[in-house]
């Protein structure tokens, strides 16, 4: 008797956020497939994918993905997994177009079979029954999916918040998410991220207030920088630009190429010559234009990146110029961020961010709306996703507050195998994979261990020494040649000093070692330098014997 | 003439946080010597102190140190200090025993002459008559300081707020701040930390009702962790124990040393029975049992860091532990602090942290605090200080907003002298000095450029290659070596693969070099890599002629 089993992939960090799998007998069926951005001691990394090892042999069982919004943590591994597995990908138009643009610049659009439905629409994946359900969020075309399984119905919110007053004016559909409810609901897969944030997020129209106190009073150049996935927010700025009598310029590739497709689609709805391209923009009366661009999380290739220390190519930081941070740092960027607003003030320019002015909301429930939520849907258990461990424990208490059972709440880990049989819930067992570490092109070149590595030689440096001894008698021929990266700086003073010192010793220890010479050099010259700096870097010896 | 000069030492990052100068022709005053904390991509740097060269040739002329408060960023920097510049170091009874534990386990506190100033107290350092204010701050016996300069009278506020209610029952003194207020102020340097948080910083007894709450519901122990010179919170921790009838005992070297310190000296009023130590409480029936000690930062040495991970020694997490980070995080150890609270959840524990409970409030003024001492002191020229730049030029923004004229504020960055002569102010010349990196004992043997060598390092890591070739036909005299770390795994599968074509292209290119074949090789081997895998590793040569 075959069971329901819903796998979240990944590693740590975020849970159930970038890819889940839901599996029964020879179906399966995978809600997005996102990115995870890379913690500050993941050196090197560019970003991460979730590991699809648990899916290796099972690609054929693979009967679609469905995609529940635009954003990169839902959808940026997309072109990573069709490699793999190439199932048709469900997406609302919005979703579709932001993966287009996407696949289009990678060139693997071609391969990818892309299907359109609308929130309201029922699919057939499988043994699924996956209907939609609109929800409201910080980028429009947002669905939650109600799974009709063998086992019972399962809700799986995706990303959402119940703000009444959007800014595409379509709320959650709270008549549908009724509805699931009163059909009896076997799980709810519910959003955790804001899980520890008491009260309602604010509705994204607070922005707008924000934003026409910022227009009204800047002395010239508004740039306002955001992600390029955040469709409303250019909405947003288009229709303060429009009420303060500015243009608007999208600046930088996929702020254009999204802005266009979005509009081409109905989701950005701007009068056709409010848009203007930059080059003309940049010759305008700077009170008379707003440019748009990426940059909140002070990524160095971004425009607000470049501006800061200087290096953008197309135009510079004016002294007069505002600048709008419009998002939050993602956790693990709030220095990164700090830092770039602190470049921007020091070049001269005033900086808008929240908290000075809210010229950003959540696109997540906050703990009434996930209440709300809970009580709405009435699940029989409760599967809290999306948010880190803390997140997902917070959405548990507050799921037992509401009264389900402390048994019928699952706080898993990614990788942690959740099975549904008669309409019981078990954890199961834990099946391999974590992260796939992105650098460069290569997917997967790099293992855990490479990133280990590199912090060990971020902490203390290294140390190669480069020896030809003779083969008879062990008699150093050259003087030992030492290089050194990130420990001493070998050309100054104390640095020069100790690399002659460690010379000196390299030297007494070849005329007594009696053993494996590039070991014992190794180890005393490990010794050596730690007794003489307190610092351990990497010591690696060659011995070239002639 | 002689000009008052005023000068914030230390890189980007706080300014005049950690140490600022007052001089006037041959008297120096030194306000503060503090440490700052490594931003994430400082690799491998433990703390940062001042740089003080410029203080270097003019030792002789400082004639005392004041310093504030004694939290490690106003303390941390003394004994490095002290090996430069022995003056006098006034402090009040808390703040000097904080200095004396440190100095103690340090080795010079012998040498060190610290005398003990209380507030209301005059003294006169050199050309300088320094009064002193109580404030309050998350740390009892803080003090602002009235500096009468022969150009006119300086307010220094250090870390305050305006705690109605503090633990101590002894809030800031308005009464003196007026009283040089109507003496007439020249310039306020006041603490600009939570210049973008609007409204007012609650008072710390706010904490007492979040206490209350979990010692009430807490299944079994109770650890509360928080930084071991809060000794305030250490008061607060202990009532709460009494009110519920648990024993409190202090965890580690630090918490333990501070407390016992706090309490000698009457800062910290516990009953004796009921402050227990550790062997006893780990003992002790979990209910009746509250343990204090450090790890609010995710720091992998503290208590709750080991915890963390199941590496304490004298005691192990229980299931069943409630877990109170009593802090938030310090500006880039967000990240840290999250997954210790994820750790800590992984291996069972309760974990409670604001926001989901108020176990912690700033201990600095925010917006409505800030603008109450600009009003109190009425400050001709106000010079932010604190702070990030962009708290700084909030600030400065707030006293614009208040009345003060901007050609009367100076936002400045660490280094830039501000001088006063005849009453008026000047942004002055930049003095050479910025960070001086700690790591292991040894002080500034690490540069920036050794940092930035790290960084190199860890971003694609490193590969060095060693060559015998001989000496009369440039022939390879053996199989190249290679050695890499922190770039492929060159044991397994594709990373393996990779090195045997690194090193067949290696030979290919000594069969054809013609000019310097160390340069050579390393220039063609680190294109071939690059296009090989996208990645940039730091690539040596070393060829042995034979």
């Amino acid at each position: 008797m075959a069971k329901l089993r819903i796998v979240p992939l990944g590693g740590l960090g975020e849970i159930g956020k970038n890819m889940m799998v839901y599996e029964y007998g020879d179906d399966i069926l995978i809600v997005d497939a996102g990115i995870m951005f890379p913690e500050n001691d993941m050196l090197g990394v560019d970003y991460i994918i979730p590991d699809i090892q648990y899916l290796k042999d099972k690609t054929h069982k693979v009967k679609g993905i469905v995609i529940t919004h635009g954003h990169e943590d839902h959808i940026g591994a997309i072109r990573h997994i069709l490699e793999e597995i190439n199932a048709p990908i469900y997406a609302t138009p919005l979703t579709q177009g932001l993966i287009e643009v996407k696949l289009a610049r990678d060139g693997n659009l071609d391969i990818a079979q892309l299907i359109t439905i609308n929130a309201g629409d029922t699919i057939q994946v499988g043994v699924f029954t996956v209907e939609f359900a609109h929800v409201s969020h910080s980028i429009p075309d947002c669905v939650a999916l109600g799974i009709t399984t063998p086992e019972g119905l399962i809700v799986h919110t995706g990303d959402y918040k119940f703000d009444h007053t959007p800014v595409d004016n379509w709320p959650t559909d709270f008549a549908k998410l009724a509805e699931w409810s009163a059909r009896g609901v076997l799980a709810l897969l519910g959003d955790s991220t804001n899980a520890d944030k008491p009260g309602w997020t604010p509705s994204e129209r607070l922005i707008d207030d924000a934003f026409d106190k910022v227009f009204r009073t800047a002395p010239a150049r508004i740039l306002v920088a955001s992600f390029a996935s955040l469709i409303s927010r250019m909405q947003q700025v288009g229709e303060a630009a429009a009420r303060h009598g500015r243009k608007i310029s999208f600046v930088g590739t996929s702020m254009r190429d999204n802005a266009k497709m979005a509009m081409r689609l109905g989701y950005l709805v701007l009068d056709e010559n409010m848009v203007i391209p930059l080059e003309e923009a940049v010759k305008m009366n700077p009170k008379e234009v707003v440019l748009m661009g990426t940059g909140t999380q002070g990524e160095p290739s971004s425009i607000v990146g470049r501006l800061s220390v200087g290096t953008n190519r197309q135009f510079d930081l004016k002294p007069d110029d505002t600048i709008v941070l419009s998002s939050h740092p993602i956790p693990g960027n709030e220095e990164m961020v700090s830092r770039t607003i602190n470049r921007l003030i020091q070049r001269g320019a005033t900086v808008i961010y929240d908290p000075i002015m809210p010229v950003h909301v959540s696109g997540h429930a906050a703990q009434e709306e996930m209440k709300l939520m809970l009580h709405l849907i009435k699940p029989k258990y409760l599967v809290p996703v999306h948010g880190e461990l803390r997140h997902l424990r917070q959405h548990g208490n507050m799921g037992e507050q509401l009264g389900i059972p402390k048994e019928n709440i699952a706080v898993v880990e990614n990788g942690r195998v959740i099975e549904f049989e008669k309409g019981k819930m078990k954890i199961g067992e834990r099946v391999p994979g974590g992260y796939v570490f992105v650098d460069g092109t290569r997917v997967g070149s790099i293992s855990s261990a490479v990133v280990r590595e590199r912090e060990e030689l971020s902490r203390d440096g290294v140390v190669f020494v480069n020896l030809m001894v003779s083969h008879k008698d062990r008699r150093l021929m050259e003087e030992p040649e030492i290089i050194t990266r990130g420990f001493v700086h070998s050309e100054d003073g104390s640095g020069s000093e100790l690399m002659s010192r460690a010379r000196q010793h390299i030297s007494d220890r070849v005329a007594t070692a009696n053993g494996n010479l590039r070991q014992e050099l190794e180890s005393s010259l490990r010794s050596y330098l730690h007794q003489q700096t307190r610092r351990r870097p990497l010591v690696f010896v060659v011995v070239n014997e002639v």
